[in-house]
């Protein structure tokens, strides 16, 4: 068994997933072959990643000089589509990482998926493809995860689904105390560390709104059958309730890299002394607190728009690329999020029997029109 | 899937596991036929049961006329062994259910096994007879169960076993302040509503120690991964941990019908409204302790004699049973139980290369020895 080396391909390798995934690599020589990488803007790390797991195939968004490190320049639905490639990461953030994630299902791959955006806008349509096309989508988000691995091996559909939630950065604080907040404040995470975007998403709950509607895809369950309960700690990752009432809870530290390992190595279990371990035996106290709904604007917002068929979902995660990015920016307030993406989804005329195209397109005028209307909003005031 | 009906001998039927077996028969119309039933001495509700459940064969320790409610009289060797049989539920208490347990494995049948008892005094026995035979052993005690539970579907071996414990009726007391306790206060548990042995048993943390060395063998893990946690709220029943970091948890209400439903239906989930429900959005706080081994004297003496190999293990149980229930009739202190445990196991000359039968009268010499010694010492005081 430890003899199989597993070729992948990593997408957004110089981010925060992509960063982890090949720390896994280096943990187990032999084990995982880089036969492409992909890169956004990060040229420095990008070529130092370059010499050093030397793929046949590269693709990025930067700009790098042809023939460098050997590797052969080719688009990201290229490479993740060649023939020898047994796993694509997606750890892209943001609905960039559709098409790529589409082209990677579509030539029936198994895809590692961080990129929790592209299964928002467009769920029921990337499963449909990967049905059809006998591909494999494998979780890389750590509440989907444990549910995932709660459900290994269940033969019963699960009754319910709860998704914990840490609270994010501004957890004991009530919404209307958060309108001069700073990027910084909002991106000290009180649990995980993770990107940028993820980490803003975490403070306004819009993760939790997302991690509902990825579940609601991925296990096949109603929303009405997926709870959210406040959960501090962050240990217990989430649980999975069953008709009989016995529940399953899957625990780990707040690490990403066992929950990448999990989708790399996946139905295996390896030791990586890399990673921290929790002490189960002695771990204090675990708290579970039901969550007041009516607090959070983006759980709110992205529940009722994720929820919705058609374009709604794809423009929800755009208007809100749009606003976390315009709030990083300090060009907005930490509370002009909701609102910013709220405006955007009233102005949108949704299209019906929705194809990925549609989806991308949808996304792609969003993440425009929020950041254009914010521009003339400045302008006008 | 629904059509399926299980043929089922229940033998302890009118003991805490029995009763509740028959409450899911009942709960579950046509999903279950009672071919046979067991018991001790509980002559009135064995008749009641056989008026209702109608069964084939019976079988029992007290006194029953012939042809009572049309069924045929046979032992209970032979009932479990019924070419019919689909499963055989274990409700017995103690050394009694050893070759019953036996023959149902020999048999080659599904045993679910509530009497952990057999276990502890031969599991590698029972475990080779149901590997010659074909036969399959689902606990129904539930931290095994739990354990059973997280570890379906894995491929790979768990590397930790973390059990919890409630610690029992007398978990704020120190050992020494026990020594006046009576049977009423013993049998008062924290959070499990079970049979008086057992109730003792996890009074004394022996129950804790037979959990541990029942996992051993079932989950084939060797004892120095097997940990033990006090979590008072008994909602998480066990935790298990893998190679990779991740771990675990089955929960549920602190309710037997849930277990014992679980190992009746398996692999199948079913709802059941008699059930209680785990509310697990808003279960407020669980606590994990590390638990100081010293202070359980009964604790120390299982997990010690338990690891032996050849008829150790069949004595401590053996000698345990007496103690107990020496202690339920007033005869000794709750404090005396270790010690006159400690001293049956120290008079015995342990049989190497162990039988079945073997166990079976170590743990009938050491009942005897057990009583003996006290009557012994009663009259010499």
């Amino acid at each position: 068994m430890d003899d199989i080396v597993k070729k992948i391909v990593v997408l957004g390798s110089t981010g925060s997933i992509g960063r982890q995934t090949l720390d896994i690599v280096r943990a187990f020589p032999g084990r995982f072959e880089v036969v492409g990488l992909g890169n956004g803007f990060n040229t420095p790390l990008f070529k130092r990643q370059i010499d050093e797991f030397k793929p046949v195939f590269i693709s990025t968004m930067g700009e790098i000089e042809a023939g460098y490190g050997g590797a052969k320049q080719a688009p990201f639905e290229d490479i993740v589509a060649l023939p020898e490639v047994d796993l694509v990461v997606a750890g892209t953030v943001g609905c960039a990482g559709m098409l790529p994630t589409l082209a990677a299902l579509n030539a029936g791959k198994t895809v590692a998926l961080a990129n929790k955006e592209v299964i928002v806008m467009a769920g029921p349509l990337l499963l449909a493809a990967a049905e059809a096309h006998g591909a494999t989508i494998l979780t890389v988000d750590s509440e989907p995860s444990a549910i995932w691995q709660c459900l290994e091996g269940e033969v019963s559909k699960p009754s319910r689904l709860i998704i914990t939630a840490s609270g994010g950065a501004f957890r004991d604080r009530t919404w209307g105390s958060l309108r001069d907040v700073t990027p910084e404040e909002a991106l000290k995470h009180p649990t995980w560390d993770m990107g940028d975007k993820i980490t803003i998403d975490s403070a306004t709950l819009m993760n939790k709104a997302f991690e509902v509607i990825e579940s609601r895809w991925l296990f096949d369950i109603p929303f009405d059958r997926i709870d959210v309960t406040i959960h501090r700690q962050s240990i217990v990752h989430s649980m999975v309730e069953f008709a009989d009432g016995s529940l399953k809870a899957q625990l780990g530290p707040t690490n990403m890299g066992q929950v990448i390992q999990y989708a790399m190595f996946y139905p295996e279990r390896q030791a990586n002394s890399d990673l921290p371990r929790l002490n189960a035996v002695s771990m204090g106290s675990l708290t579970f607190e039901a969550m007041d709904r009516t607090l959070y604007p983006c759980f709110e917002l992205g529940l009722e728009y994720g929820q919705k068929s058609g374009t709604y979902p794809a423009v929800l995660a755009g208007a809100d690329e749009a606003a976390v990015s315009l709030f990083l920016q300090r060009e907005i307030r930490f509370t002009d999020i909701p609102d910013l993406v709220s405006d955007t989804l009233a102005a949108h005329r949704p299209v019906v029997n929705t194809t990925i195209g549609d989806t991308v397109d949808a996304s792609r005028w969003a993440t425009e029109n929020t950041l254009a209307r914010h521009s003339k909003s400045t302008i006008l005031s």
